[in-house]
């Protein structure tokens, strides 16, 4: 199978180099070889680790995807619209098949690329594009077939969990531990797709479309970062039995879809809670197998490469399914469900002026919204320099709609500083 | 596709349910309907929860296998030999596909059946034999396929888990443990073949196999069960920061293959030590993806059904593989590892006089040996009323055959009584 390359960034080398030092490997398990005739990078003089010398060079990628005689392009510049999403497009038209790990691309433009690629007879194929290594879209899509799904998501972030993972184990405060999310290559230089919950909310807009059959909609997730998570909060929920995650789920309901990226409570001894390090966690659940999850590195060059040649050596094999699992027409939107159609529990950390009475007309406001305390806390030692303390609440289960009007008032206080924190405890992940 | 069910215990009836309820959804995915148009099972008239009016009812399943007008035969009877293997041979013989979930039946024909299957051109497909409804043979057949591994296996038997799990978390004796996991339906009621390590055993062969290319072989594998494990080992482990897990793993080194079932002593932040319930883990370890773990329920009529669903769709949409990845022929045997070739840790608990100078004299017997002890416990409130006390030891690493030959001393002992139980420590899991 004629393999073109496009992007020649960490991934794509690794792509190349494992093609070339296990091709014998790969022909076997495809009963045909895969060759990578065309490459398309900024630099071709860079020293990748691999011969260039058999290899067609291309400056232009998008003339790659449009001229190359290859039977399929492999994408690997990334980036939600630009040149990425011109690659892709040429080689669909050019009738080429096209294997990707750009989630980006994938969340903003998936319906379109798959109708097109439906249109041409062409494949469209991502593993890599969710989860990395973690073979989530085979798993939807395949092997899981059998069911009806009602829960999909899990830790889809490596540098959000690294760095939760790191206030919570070692009691570092949060700019210590994306520093050392970023030393130990977890994070960017510029970690705001990751921490912003942006980059989760991309991967789950795809989990949700492959397990409900909905469409690719990035604007139905609701997004919240860990920006706002203190060293306080996790401590106070592990005195909860409790730890702070940034997940990104959808579940289906009989009322609709709902579909969100925030940081949880969720209980110390759930799965999703162990966690470690930059790892991902893939969890699903259908009617079948109830709850599944899958552990795995969700980034690095060797994780992303090992997901985009099981695409690869899947098109060699002949296999061919729709992007989503179903035809892009057949896709069917559902009602949409947002926090405020939520009902379950709360957790709150405000910090107020250390005054008596201060808590009397927080839980007050509250209680005028109907929302019933479970447990407050307001620790003495702690009086910060200007003269706050800080408070912790939680919430027994009620109306999502009815904390955030009870909030609004809070804020409202002259005795109440700064944004007050909300994270949803989640019991049931 | 015309579908025969030999067996229609609680595995058998789910699937033919599911087939029934979900048709409209199986035929979208497979792009064929997949009817059952032939079953076979000792009593016609037992109500199962689906009308029978249009099926036709074999007495006799390996007559079925062969006469039936089908595709597909889908062996759900169960047991290493007799029917179910007669069944088997039947349908491969007449040049019908085969998907069973019959574990013990691989691990000790797989081969001789694997070749059958590819002398005559049809598939033999076992997704639900290892692990239940975790897509183990998926993922290690196609979607890992870009890596070659260095390990596999996990926890792959759910009543061990779940007996050490309620010894741990509940401080359980091994008997309550096992009474109560008979009680929750996660222990049949002769619980031999999961207790001695056998059930973890057959999994483990078929395991090794797809991830090696090694020819399936029961023989090869070191299996020891949990009958030795008590209360106070799983106490014991915990001081040591660890978990007691029973795992199945096969390891690829230089020298050669290891595969092994027995109780381990596990890092107790491991993932694997945190596994909960009858819930089992596979977990993968590959050059590209480093180590993922897949956890869910290995076990139950539905989780079984997905797995029996799965491969089901995969022959309707025309997917065929080798049985183990490869063609029979070229699965090669590599040298086989047995626990004396092992170097690692080990933990000792002795049963002994309530006599000064026994522990000197163990302690000398294993340091002639050149075993060096990393801690040794000897509780002092602890004696039983044989006048005995236990003894815990640990080790530094050294080979497991200098641990043996103190071991043949040490029981020679007369202040040694009844049998040392010995567990080996894992840290890499």
């Amino acid at each position: 199978m004629r393999t073109a390359i496009a992007g020649l960034g960490t991934v794509g080398a690794e792509v190349v180099r494992q093609l070339l030092d296990k091709d014998e490997l790969y022909a076997q398990r495809a009963e045909r070889p895969i060759t990578v005739t065309d490459v398309s990078a900024r630099d071709r003089k860079r020293d990748r680790g691999f011969p260039m010398r058999d290899i067609r060079f291309w400056k232009d990628p998008v003339k790659m995807a449009r001229e190359a005689k290859v039977d399929l392009v492999v994408e690997l510049i990334g980036g939600a619209d630009g040149v990425a999403k011109r690659v892709v497009e040429a080689a669909i038209a050019a009738g080429k098949h096209v294997v990707t790990a750009n989630k980006a691309l994938l969340a903003r433009h998936g319906m379109q690329l798959a109708r097109a690629a439906e249109e041409r007879g062409v494949t469209l194929a991502f593993e890599a594009a969710v989860a990395g290594s973690i073979p989530a879209v085979e798993i939807l899509r395949q092997a899981l077939v059998a069911n009806i799904f009602s829960r999909v998501g899990g830790i889809l972030n490596g540098t959000c969990n690294y760095i939760l993972w790191r206030m919570s184990a070692m009691g570092c405060t949060f700019d210590q531990s994306l520093a050392e999310a970023q030393e130990a290559g977890y994070a960017e230089a510029d970690p705001s797709r990751d921490i912003s919950g942006k980059d989760t909310a991309d991967k789950l807009a795809i989990l949700a479309a492959l397990a409900f059959g909905v469409p690719v909609d990035l604007s139905s997730i609701h997004v919240e970062g860990i920006e706002q998570i203190t060293a306080l909060d996790i401590q106070r929920a592990r005195e909860l039995g409790m730890g702070v995650k940034l997940l990104g789920i959808a579940r289906l309901t009989e009322q609709g879809l709902e579909r969100w990226v925030h940081p949880c409570l969720v209980p110390a001894d759930a799965v999703l809670a162990m966690v470690p390090g930059a790892t991902n966690a893939v969890s699903v659940t259908g009617d079948l197998v109830e709850t599944q999850v899958y552990l795995g590195q969700g980034a690095g060059a060797k994780s992303t490469t090992s997901a985009v040649i099981a695409d690869i050596l899947d098109l060699a094999t002949g296999r061919r399914l729709p992007a989503f699992g179903k035809l892009a027409a057949q896709l069917r939107a559902v009602p949409v469900l947002v926090p405020r159609d939520r009902t379950g529990e709360y957790y709150l950390r405000l910090q107020v002026a250390d005054q008596p009475r201060v808590l009397g007309d927080v839980l007050s406001l509250l209680g005028m919204q109907g929302v019933s305390v479970a447990s407050n806390e307001q620790p003495e030692q702690q009086v910060d320099p200007d003269g706050t303390v800080a408070v912790f609440l939680t919430t027994h289960r009620t109306q999502e709609a009815a904390v955030q009007r009870a909030l609004t008032m809070i804020r409202a206080l002259p005795t109440v500083k700064g944004e007050p924190c909300l994270i949803r405890i989640e019991r049931e992940v």
